[in-house]
């Protein structure tokens, strides 16, 4: 599970004089997310904005996404309990204070190098780049690399 | 009392070929914002420019906004003598020579890391984050927490 | 042959809220681009992603261009082969795992100073100049330098 | 006279899906622009594109300009030949090897702290600061400066 903003985007948001607005995102969390599709690893971007950038770029990505939600742990708990899911064996990625439930809950929280501190106490692994910069990919790296030791060692 | 330009962007502009603009904001202070709303604080956004994306952030934020004022000062004394506000009792951050007369006149001035150096100068709080990267969350939790500290001090 | 997302650009995507998208280029990759074309050094950039962007780009670029292509080095192989190119005399640059078989088949493998580290391990040219920063233009002007000493050298 | 690209810019250029481009600008430059103004130092903005962005902003800026000139420096010495205007007196501001000419011609060539080498060579002046990222304005204060002292001077 991935936060939007600051996540899988620099947490910056380009207002133009339309009032229209845009997001950068990596191309290198692109190819880590598609790597994680091709050996079956469910993915979701959960996003608090009411925001069609977050839908455009998950269709992009071909990753199920949720946003629009005020409360992220509250929609994400019955989105666990409809799909009988277990939090415990859940990664989530976030960066700021309104990740803080769903970091509290789930079995493996996650932060990106720029998250603000009271994220970073609650995180069980800090990546190493900031958000928007390649966070998801590293993260997407390490379970691609986990699973195949796991497999490695399962045919030992 | 917040400058828009270089406070809550990082004080540059995306000129399209088309003649509109842009500027990148920060996600960050939103949430920042939202606190302080929820605390009771009010806020303004101050700026010299002529600009609709001002207008449309201040509205994404919920904040009062006042744009395209030649003379910033003259506007803010106008509105605080309005409003029967004491200049003492205003906070102002601002990071280029545009706000210097606001800073002067207000009680608490304050500026972003990468303000000019007359800004800084005048500045009593200077904050760890440039302009656009956070700057106003800073300053937003900063007067969050003191709240809390002045109410539980009440409560003792 | 460039690789277009992370070397011409800094692997960053622009998402709007209409789904249109946008990508960071460099003024200085033009320049230097321009300069090999005045020496008569074909190039080529070759794109994984199906997008209007590069195509954009490399009409401006005056520079041919492949995108689209899920699998690049068949597809470089089949051009090279149709025009009877060694791709022992290729240059190629990537940034990604997705440019690896390319880069293992080309005569001269180069990447971005910011490339992921497979990448970097195969290639004997890492720029000084991350991808969008000027990384192309770099090694054009190391190209047009060595045509010019060979020229020296033949003259003597 | 300031080339635009690379000196008013950071030298990239956002290419969106539709072929249009765009660029970032400083405020801080405006606000520097204005000053010269103020005080009757004239302003042209000379770039080799054929750009609306650059004369939007020129505009904007309320500054000459003149774009789409293959031949910087022939462009530039029949306009101040027009004008009766000695080189020895014009400031230069440029960041790359289609700077050169200019640079070479005029009594006060500089160039920004991320210029090309030989074009720091030939200037008298490197900024603190890179280009888009108020380079410009750095000259601006030093031309104001600089007059206000010398109106000092003349005044004992």
């Amino acid at each position: 599970m991935f936060d939007f903003d600051g996540v899988l985007t620099d947490n910056r948001v380009l207002v133009n004089d339309d009032g229209r607005e845009a997001a950068w995102c990596s191309r290198s969390d692109g190819l880590g997310l598609a790597a994680l599709r091709h050996i079956g690893v469910p993915t979701l971007i959960l996003s608090t904005e009411t925001n069609p950038i977050v839908a455009h770029r998950a269709r992009k990505l071909q990753t199920e996404c949720i946003h629009g939600c005020d409360d992220k742990w509250t929609m994400l708990s019955n989105l666990l309990h409809t799909r009988s899911i277990d939090p415990a064996t859940v990664a989530y990625v976030g960066n700021d204070i309104n990740d803080l439930e769903c970091l509290r809950h789930v079995g493996v929280p996650m932060c990106v190098a720029d998250a603000y501190e009271p994220v970073k106490k609650l995180a069980r692994l800090v990546t190493a780049r900031p958000g928007g910069y390649g966070a998801v990919r590293e993260i997407c790296d390490l379970i691609v690399e986990s699973r195949r030791s796991v497999r490695k060692s399962a045919e030992l």
